[in-house]
């Protein structure tokens, strides 16, 4: 397949005046072909046919829309060799990476369609009528759950297959039943527009309504600004900075009718090395994390970038062991230039802000290196500069020397919501990490018990999601088949003769999805 | 018991210098005592009570939260005549309706204890390890849901006890573990007073933390801006008008940390006269909806304030016979001179808009009575004017008179946001049901056949929500059991040693919970 740069508006591949380049961050050199820029027309165009899509996309029997997502799978795998190639050529992510990201971009749609066949998602609750009930009658009342409307989903740069055109955003929102217009992260067209194609493919071969997919392109912040204000789109999924998330919060929340905006935007992971086990493994857990710290050249939403740990001849073991394991990697280059630069100033923002520089890794040689950086600061001064708490997107962190068990306490109670936090300890310091377990839970997503935060598990009970900035709504994940309810919403039908309700809250098909009967939870008959 | 115009915070009453008078709209005079307004001082206070009482409430077992929700209830239900009697003093709402109010707020709580007792809130998943994965093991990963922590609740002025301090908003936070700061209505602070007596009572008898409850009173807009920009608030839970709502969603994204807001806002609930039953049934339809038109001087969130139909006989046979019943019946008061007032305005804006006056009730001799005002329009002129299918708030309703099924159809697609849809039809009509159906689905929270949309039934399958601006989330509810998931937000304990998991998470205590089990719904075990 050559790529054409072109946009896909439903079935249709639209070309536009306004071009944009796609870049090899390793050599700094554009590549071919130049993509069309989407623009008020596109994206009107694109809302249009999901709106018009969308009633038939819901209603249609779960079991089609697994079928589908399991296409896209399939025609994402069947693309082989070039897709992976054309990805590495943008991100300069490794193969092998690109390899296991697509597996688990495969193995989410996968994931997802499952749990469309599983009927949780449905939320199916019915409470029978009870016509002689004193004082007054109870009416028949049923309950499903169907999906919000068009989504508006927004590609990673990070994850060019696993959060981007069908990631994790688009595999929820197209099993909960919702049309998705994509907005394309400009960083990788070219693979955009591969798994766009993949889409198409399956959406044709599995009898698809047109417009359950668009994908836009576009540099700038315009486009999306757009897309979010249009009134069809019902939610915004998005992955990315702080900044643009706060941005995208704002136009969805000025909009005449708000929408919710599921965005992962900010987090530093902190991880709490505990007295016990800094003093009997400091050299083990310095490995660990210089590998944790530069996976993917630091750039995951889960990078550890901030260690908490009590001042100790463990600590400094850690700190020498750790430089001496950041000298030794290789530095990858970052994802784009402008990634590179930010990273680059972030690091000097440290050392203006005071950190002490504990250890750097090599430089690299090839063009937009992320070169791994340690800081060290004492609690007092982390505690008195917010900045110091902020992200750095890039292979940095920054190790909190605390000289008390309560100043690790007040840090814990002084962070932003977090994705995850990660304690390592062993038996003797079970005390201690249970006493500070409350703390942890206001404050993240997920907890980890001696290991690191990077590798996001795609299962049942994953929760990458966080208070507020890791994201914009606490109460929800991006990843794992928790993240479908994001898109859906409860519907009640009171008194529907039986021929006018949705077909699964019928009498005999309720029976073959798991439901709960006057509030007692009722298993699927299996059939 | 004797008022005493006293705040609630925690277990102490504070007097503040600033007071404030309740009335009795009937009569336009003052009731004693006057009531203390609670200021910033009384915000941080109750605040600060509420975030040192989280931790110990959200961990409490649930069957201790439960036995303080049913204590709350029987407290309530044991102060008798004197609270019915000083709600109706307050509210002018009729004695019978306050005693169904009661019995509902009474079996709300207790609904909320039997699902604390199931479990299902909890939404345990687990994902046992996998060691010998390849290409990567796969770590032990167990998810629940936790609550949010403190929530602000604002009573409602229509419903002073099952909307207001011991409301549905508040038995669903509370079952969910948040400790609640309540911003009482002003237009009942002494039948707050009494309810805030129970909720104390039962706290102390179950033996819950301090800091689990607090009522804060006071008039003006400014102490519920405050309630909800405090930091250590993390949730709102609003019933009333579409301004005020959209105030707290407006500093409730402003915050340096946005929080969720439930606000339950406006709605005209649509109600749809098919032809068919419109030709056979049009004098008991006028009689059913003129009874839920004026029930409690309409003023309900459900009240029944546009009717869809087409020029017909039956059509005006429907609305002569609406006009005798309203006649017929005699008005009540309003629940303050202030709404009194909208509604007396909302009636003459209909008239200034080129609503045609078709009925209007009695005139009523007390002060404030709400007198009952029939509209219709054509449905080209709603379709013009945007204002006409503004909320005004009493019983009021207008007719619009539509030409054919496609101008039916097209005013649904341009409903805003709606808490109910009700469709009147019979068996002739099914097919045009069916067609409108999917348009309904879109744009209400539920969906009503052969009824009125007065009378909300608190059970598992209701849904008391809506696209906005009927809630400011439509994937919420705010009166039945599904109430309960706005306040919880899922945590996932990675790899966690039996000893720190949150109980119900080890593998002994798993099994008394419905959970999933790599994505498989398990019953819970009896005993």
């Amino acid at each position: 397949m050559a790529l054409t740069g072109e946009l896909f508006i439903g079935r249709e591949r639209r070309e536009t005046p306004r071009k944009f380049p796609a870049f090899d961050p390793a050599s700094g050199r554009s590549l071919e072909p130049a993509f069309s820029a989407a623009g008020s027309a596109e994206v009107e165009a694109a809302c249009a046919l999901a709106h018009a899509a969308f009633d038939a996309y819901r209603e249609l029997p779960p079991q089609r829309r697994a079928l589908f997502l399991e296409a896209i799978a399939k025609h994402i795998l069947a693309q082989g060799e070039p897709l992976l190639q054309r990805a590495h050529s943008e991100t300069a992510l490794p193969l092998p990476r690109l390899e296991g990201e697509r597996a688990r971009t495969a193995n989410q749609l996968r994931l997802f369609a499952a749990e469309l066949r599983s009927g949780e998602w449905l939320g199916l609750r019915v409470d029978p009528a009870m016509p002689q009930r004193q004082p007054a009658p109870r009416a028949d009342l049923r309950q499903r759950k169907i999906a919000l409307g068009p989504v508006a989903v927004f590609g990673a740069s990070n994850f060019p297959l696993a959060f981007s055109v069908a990631g994790g955003d688009s595999a929820a929102a197209l099993a909960a039943g919702c049309p998705i217009v994509v907005k394309g992260h400009p960083a990788h067209p070219g693979t955009s527009e591969w798994v766009a194609q993949a889409i198409t493919a399956a959406a044709a071969e599995t009898g698809m309504p047109e417009g359950v997919f668009s994908l836009l392109n576009g540099p700038g912040t315009e486009l999306g600004a757009t897309l979010t204000a249009d009134p069809r789109i019902r939610a915004v999924a998005f992955t990315g900075s702080r900044a643009a998330g706060l941005a995208l919060m704002g136009v969805a929340a000025r909009r005449p009718e708000p929408i919710p905006v599921f965005a992962e935007m900010s987090s530093v992971n902190p991880v709490i090395l505990m007295p016990g086990v800094l003093g009997s493994s400091a050299e083990r857990l310095a490995r660990e994390f210089a590998a944790s710290l530069t996976q993917s050249v630091g750039q995951m939403c889960t990078n550890p970038g901030i260690i908490l740990a009590l001042h100790s001849p463990g600590l400094q073991t850690f700190l020498d062991a750790a430089r001496t394991a950041l000298a030794n990697i290789t530095p990858g280059v970052m994802l784009t230039a402008g990634i590179h630069r930010n990273y680059t100033q972030g690091v000097e923002h440290m050392l203006a802000h005071g950190a002490e520089l504990i250890a750097r890794g090599e430089a690299g040689d090839a063009e937009n290196c992320g070169r791994a950086a340690l800081f060290s600061v004492p609690a007092a001064t982390f505690l008195e500069d917010r900045e110091l708490s902020e992200e750095t997107f890039g292979p940095a962190s920054l190790v909190v020397r605390c000289a008390t068990v309560a100043e690790i306490r007040r840090i814990i109670e002084r962070l932003e919501g977090q994705l995850t936090l990660a304690l390592h300890m062993d038996e003797a310091d079970q005390p201690l990490a249970h006493g500070l377990l409350p703390a942890l839970e206001r404050k993240a997503g997920r907890i980890i018990v001696n290991g690191w935060p990077t590798g996001v598990e795609v299962c049942h009970a994953m929760v990458h999601g966080g208070p507020f900035p890791a994201t914009s709504d606490g109460r929800s994940t991006s990843v794992g088949t928790l993240a479908i309810e994001r898109f859906l919403r409860p519907v009640c039908y009171q008194d529907f003769p039986e021929a006018l309700l949705p077909l699964e809250l019928r009498a005999a098909e309720l029976l073959r999805w798991p439901h709960r009967l006057d509030g007692e939870r009722r298993l699927a008959k299996p059939g």
